[in-house]
């Protein structure tokens, strides 16, 4: 089966931004074993888009459409494809009740042209929006057949996961079953030099994704039965493991917050922070997972000397004598949180993220992060800067990871 | 002038990279005035590449090819591109003489393949290659222009900026130039209505982008000079304004925390914050600014009421009359932050984030966000669920979003 992309939004031809969904559609695409021949990018422009899309019928067997699906006169591919493959419109109760009760919720009055995204291809497959208004759809004739599918990647990559995948399975003949390994604290050239010809391997295969400090080991298998390919997979893992295994973190997990917070509920323990680079994003983590405040109730962000002795109790004299950015103070920071939270553990963070504030001792980029537990306290020191412009948030990214890995270390470490 | 992009690899189709010479190279042809119509991606493949290349030629007056310049059989472009424009490729010495010189400062010997990228097309230009081996080119016949470049990022985009866009210029006769207005209050589809004919206008136009919680309008003007452009924008900002002015809380700028801590920077101002179910994300929103230390001290995440009165100092009846959730914790909040914090504004947020938690009377997506300035205090009630599973980070985004908007609204009327 031949496939194509095509990406509609003048944006996109302005250079405002990245067609990320290409990448993310090519690798499911090709997951599926669906060959995928195309991308093509348009405007929100009606000519140029029917020319598109009537091309694409004609050459692929499956086409698959981003954007255009919102209720504006600017959204033109539900209505263009649909013509160009002569199927009608029509109005989707179901999803004009499920349009109009968004806008109850949310307490607002739903504007008249929101109903425009209820109109759906005659005979076709919906895909619900679970988190905006375009719903996504599929429509099937002359066996031909396209997927359309909203443009904000919030919205398409859930939709993709939950629903277009399993409509496409339709079109392959095996299984196909992947698990993914998260890898912290080695880059991806150097997972890539320990997998070394394990990448080769035709199935599974092992493929390597870098992801915002961290880098994720997809294990893909295509077999008859979900058994045979949870074999393959499960054997495929142990290799994995055996070179990199201390460096993994959990499998099919999302994020170092998601397995913290898990591994501190179930084993009844807490956390607290005391933050000051990284300026909160340590507790926006943690509390980003559902139920975190069973094991998170106290953070603090001291951005100031003055609020790390006064208010979170760090001595003034180690302030003097070390620098806000030392051992010591990420220590009594450590500390200072695991009392004031009444927590088990304690996370002091303190660094210069740049880009003012370094110096040639203390340069941008270098981060203590303490860790307090039972009656010990230790920190680590990081050098976080790559010195490349604009990398603040980079910094602040990779030190909120490192202070997250560290709490679980010591967390299997005390449990072990 | 009308042109399309065309990427050549199967990498691409695969999902293995991201395409983002696409995102730059579309910015730099619209700076320049060109009408970029198409973006193609095709496979290193000689039959669908003279496909995507005959049609190109057919409907477009520039062709900008990226990839497949390299020394192996797969590199196709060169080839495949003279061939539909009928000009020959002839042996160009300069070339060979700077790819022999390439590989003995590099201590290797050349493989003979590499000559290969000493062929050039007959009358055409060449882009030399600062950091590889594969020349860049640009080719003119029967009215078409092909412009011919490397792949890899670091060669290509110097290429483009010293060498590329000095050549393209003798193309454009007319500047363009853009200015965004940020919108947070109203959905997409409500400016929409409100702009209504405004976003029909040919020149300048009006498009809108929904973001995250947010709607960004971008006016765009096309003139001969920057002068005129610049008012023919300013014309339209006006017209804009008009209408949803009241929403609109910055041009050029990236984000409300950005606008927030430059304008407490600039007017010497303070602000403290005491975080519920946000868990520290306005914290980490503030902090991702640079210099945001001037502005900012102390945050405190509060994520249970032992911490919300033992530590941030709310009074333990009122968290026991009202509830944790209510419009008088915020505003406790708000202000014991504010003191705590020692500073001109306290923000103080509380709600329910989900999934847990909710009650009939106190449903998931209801929260409270105070505000204390001077000896004043009031705060605000929100209804964040849209009804829509996995919204937890959505209602705490959209919470941080309304508590900075807040905090902004109330530094200038302040101010007024």
């Amino acid at each position: 089966m031949n496939a194509e992309l095509i990406a509609v939004g003048t944006e996109i031809l302005l250079g405002d931004i990245l067609n990320t969904h290409a990448k993310f559609l090519s690798n499911e695409l090709a997951e599926l074993g669906i060959n995928l021949l195309y991308h093509t990018t348009v405007g929100d422009n009606k000519q140029r888009l029917q020319g598109i899309v009537a091309q694409a019928l004609q050459r692929s067997d499956l086409i698959v459409v981003t954007g255009g699906l919102g209720p504006t006169k600017d959204d033109l591919t539900k209505e263009t494809v649909c013509e160009q493959m002569g199927v009608p419109l029509v109005r989707d109760e179901q999803t004009v009740h499920r349009i109009k009760d968004y806008f109850q919720r949310l307490g607002k009055e739903m504007p008249e042209n929101n109903l425009k995204q209820a109109l759906l291809p005659e005979g076709g497959t919906v895909f619900q929006n679970q988190h905006g208004t375009a719903p996504g759809m599929a429509v099937q004739k002359n066996g031909k057949t396209a997927i359309l599918l909203p443009g904000p990647p919030h919205e398409l990559v859930p939709m993709f996961q939950e629903q277009v995948r399993p409509y496409l399975m339709q079109f392959t003949d095996s299984v196909i079953l992947s698990h993914s390994l998260r890898i912290f604290g080695l880059g991806e050239s150097r997972v890539d030099e320990l997998l070394d010809e394990l990448l080769d391997n035709q199935n599974p295969t092992v493929a390597l994704y870098a992801k915002r400090g961290e880098v994720l080991a997809r294990i893909t298998a295509k077999a008859e039965t979900k058994e045979k390919c949870e074999e393959m997979v499960s054997h495929m893992v142990e290799q994995v493991k055996q070179r990199v295994g201390e460096y993994v973190y959990g499998m099919d997990v999302s994020s170092l917050e998601e397995v913290l917070v898990k591994q501190l509920i179930q084993h009844n323990k807490s956390i607290a922070l005391a933050e000051s680079c990284t300026g909160g994003m340590v507790a926006e983590k943690i509390t980003s997972i559902p139920g975190s405040s069973q094991c998170f109730s106290y953070g603090i962000v001291s951005y100031a000397n003055r609020v790390k002795a006064e208010e979170l109790g760090v001595d003034p004299t180690t302030l003097k004598t070390y620098g806000a950015v030392s051992h010591q103070v990420a220590e009594q920071m450590a500390s200072c949180a695991k009392q004031r939270g009444q927590a088990d553990i304690g996370i002091g963070i303190t660094g210069i993220a740049g880009p003012d504030g370094g110096t040639a001792e203390k340069p941008v980029g270098l981060v203590y992060v303490g860790v307090a537990f039972h009656n010990q306290v230790r920190s680590i020191e990081l050098h976080l800067s790559r010195g490349l412009p604009d990398e603040r948030q980079d910094i602040r990214q990779r030190t909120a990871m490192h202070a997250l890995s560290l709490a679980l270390n010591v967390l299997n470490q005390e449990l072990i």
